[in-house]
C-alpha cells in the first residue's frame, strides 16, 4: 500500500493545524495520538477518491485533513469510554493528560475538522456538501459507539443484523464519508459521490469484520494481545456471535466459560479458539467480509485509472491483514 | 425580556432534532439538559440579529438551533470536567447516565449542530460562513475551558488580561458567533456581521463578569449557593483577583483563608465577602462589565428597529441580574 506521498502532504497539513496552538497543553494533548502513528487510511481514501474523479491532492486536502481529525477525535473519546490505556504503542490521551483534558482534546479535534472544510480556500458549493457529509457521519459514529456500548453491557447476544448496523455506523460511516468527501472535492456529480460512498461503506464493514476476526483468532505475536482476546473481553463481535449460535457440547461450554471472563486461562482460550476454527467460523466470517468487498468492487466497476487501482488494492489490504 | 415567540419556535426545532432518535439511550441523554430549562439566550440573540438585518425567524432557525446545541454540548462536557452534579435543578448528564454516555451525548449534540447549518434549506453561500463561524467559536470555547482549568489548577493568581482572555474565549466566543450567525442568516454584508459579532462578544464578556460577581457576592436565596461560594471554590474570577490585588491586613488573611478552602466557615465567608464589598470591589467589577456594555451598545449604534431595541434590552438584563 503506497500511502507515502499523499500521507506526507496530509501530515504536514494536520500538524500545522495543531502545532503551536495555544494553550499549549490543549494542543499537545490534541496532537498526541495524531503524531504517534496511525495508518492514515481515511485521508488516503479521500485523496484517491478525489483523484479518481479528476481532482488533485491539493483539492482533496480539506477532506483528507478533516476525516483524519474526526477519526482521532473518536479515538480519544472512545479510549476514555472504554478505559483503554495504550494505543499505537503510547499511553492514551486520558492516561497521559487526564480525562478532562482528553475530553477537551477530542472536542478541539472535532471543531478543527469543521474548520478545515470551511476555510477560505474551499468553495461554498463544496463546503456545504462536505459539512453535511461529515456531520452526518459523526452522528452515525456516535450512534454506533452507543450501540456497541449497549451490546457490551447486555447479556443478550445480538443478531447478525444488529452487529452489522453497529459496525456500519461506528466504523464504516467515516470510511463512507472519507470517499464521498474526496469525490465532492473533485467537484464530482452526485452519482459518482454515491458510488464512492458505497465503496467506502462496504470497505469499512469488511475492515471491521476482519478486525473482529483478528481480535478472536489473531496471532498474538502480531496483535500483541493474547489469543482469543476479544472472547475474554466479552466483545459481541461477528465471529463470537456466530460461534455461540452454532457450537454445542464441550466446545460450547469452553467458549461460554471464556466469554467475558477476564480470568480465563490461556489454555482454555486456546481450546475455545481452536474449537471456533474447527467449526470453520473463521471461513464463514471471511466470506461475510468478502461479500462486502465484492459490493465495494462493484461500486468502482465503471472506473479505470491509477487511483481506482489503488482503491481496489486497499480492499485486499483490508481483508488480507495478518490473522 | 421577551424570548417567548422565537424561543418556542426554536425549541420545537431543537426537540425535533433529538426526540425519537435511535439508539434511544443516546438521544435521551442528549436531550436531558436541552429539555430541562435554560434561558435560550444564544438562539434569541441569533434570531434578533437576523431580524435586525432584515431576516425572518425562519431564516435564523439553523443558526439559532446550532448555537443552542453547541451551548448544550459544552455544558454536558464541562459538567464532566468540573465534576458538577446539578444543573437547571436536575442531575447533570454524567450523573444521570454515566460518563461514557455523557461524553457521547455531548459529541452528538456537537455533530447535530453542524447538521443544522448544512441542511438542504440553508444555501451554500450562507452555510460555509455559518460553519466557519461556528467551528472557530467551538475551538475558542475549548481553548477558554482549558485556560480556565489551568488557572483553577495553578497557585498563581492570573492577571486581569489573562482572566479576560479566558472569559472572551470560554463564554463570549459563542455569543459572538450567535449574533454573527444570525446576521449571516439575514444575508448581511460583512461589515454588519462584524458589528453584530462585536455586540455579542462584548455582551458575553459583560455577562460572564456579572456572573462571576454573583458567584462571590450573590444573594444565597437567589443563587441557591452559599455566600462567597466561588471564593470557597478557589475560582480565580475577576472579583476575586481584584480583591487579592488590593486588600491587606486582617481582611487579606480572612480572604486568603477562605480562598479554595472547601471547609471555610459561613461566618468567615461572610466576613470575607463583606470586606470585598467595603473595598468597593463590586463597584469596580461592575464598571468593568459596564465598559463592555458600552462597547456592545456602540456596535449597534447605527441601527434603529424593534430588534435592535430587544438586543439592547438584553444588555441591561445581562448586567442587572440579581446580585
Amino acid at each position: 500500500m503506497a500511502l507515502g506521498r499523499s500521507a506526507t502532504r496530509m501530515d504536514a497539513d494536520l500538524v500545522a493545524r495543531l502545532r503551536g496552538g495555544s494553550p499549549r497543553g490543549l494542543y499537545e494533548a490534541a496532537a498526541h495520538l495524531v503524531t504517534s502513528g496511525g495508518k492514515r487510511l481515511r485521508p488516503h481514501m479521500a485523496i484517491k477518491s478525489c483523484e479518481l474523479l479528476g481532482g488533485t491532492i491539493a483539492a482533496a486536502m480539506p477532506a483528507a485533513t478533516a476525516v483524519e481529525l474526526v477519526h482521532n477525535f473518536t479515538l480519544v473519546h472512545d479510549d476514555i469510554m472504554d478505559n483503554d490505556e495504550v494505543r499505537h504503542g503510547v499511553p492514551t490521551v486520558h492516561r497521559k493528560f487526564g480525562t478532562p483534558i482528553a475530553i477537551l482534546a477530542g472536542d478541539v479535534l472535532f471543531s478543527k475538522a469543521f474548520e478545515a472544510i470551511s476555510g477560505p480556500r474551499v468553495g461554498a458549493a463544496r463546503s456545504v456538501l462536505l459539512t453535511a457529509r461529515l456531520a452526518a457521519a459523526c452522528t452515525e459514529v456516535c450512534e454506533g459507539q452507543m450501540l456497541d456500548m449497549e451490546m457490551a453491557g447486555s447479556d443478550r447476544v445480538p443478531s447478525e443484523t444488529e452487529y452489522l448496523e453497529m459496525v456500519s455506523k461506528k466504523t464504516a460511516a467515516l470510511f463512507d464519508a472519507s470517499c464521498a468527501m474526496g469525490a465532492v472535492c473533485a467537484g464530482a456529480e452526485r452519482r459518482d459521490v454515491s458510488r464512492l460512498a458505497s465503496f467506502g461503506r462496504n470497505l469499512g464493514i469488511a475492515f471491521q469484520i476482519t478486525d473482529d476476526l483478528i481480535g478472536v483468532m489473531g496471532d498474538p505475536t502480531v496483535t500483541k494481545k493474547p489469543v482469543g482476546n476479544d472472547l475474554r473481553e466479552g466483545k459481541k463481535s461477528l465471529p463470537i456471535l456466530m460461534a455461540i449460535a452454532s457450537v454445542d457440547g464441550t466446545s460450547k461450554r469452553t467458549i461460554e466459560e471464556c466469554l467475558g471472563n477476564k480470568r480465563a486461562s490461556k489454555k482454555n482460550l486456546a481450546i475455545a479458539v481452536q474449537a471456533i476454527r474447527m467449526m470453520g467460523i473463521d471461513k464463514d466470517v471471511r466470506s461475510r467480509a468478502q461479500s462486502h468487498v465484492k459490493k465495494a468492487r462493484r461500486a468502482l466497476s465503471g472506473y479505470r485509472s491509477p487511483a481506482s487501482k489503488e482503491l481496489l488494492a486497499l480492499l485486499n489490504f483490508v481483508v488480507e491483514r495478518n490473522l
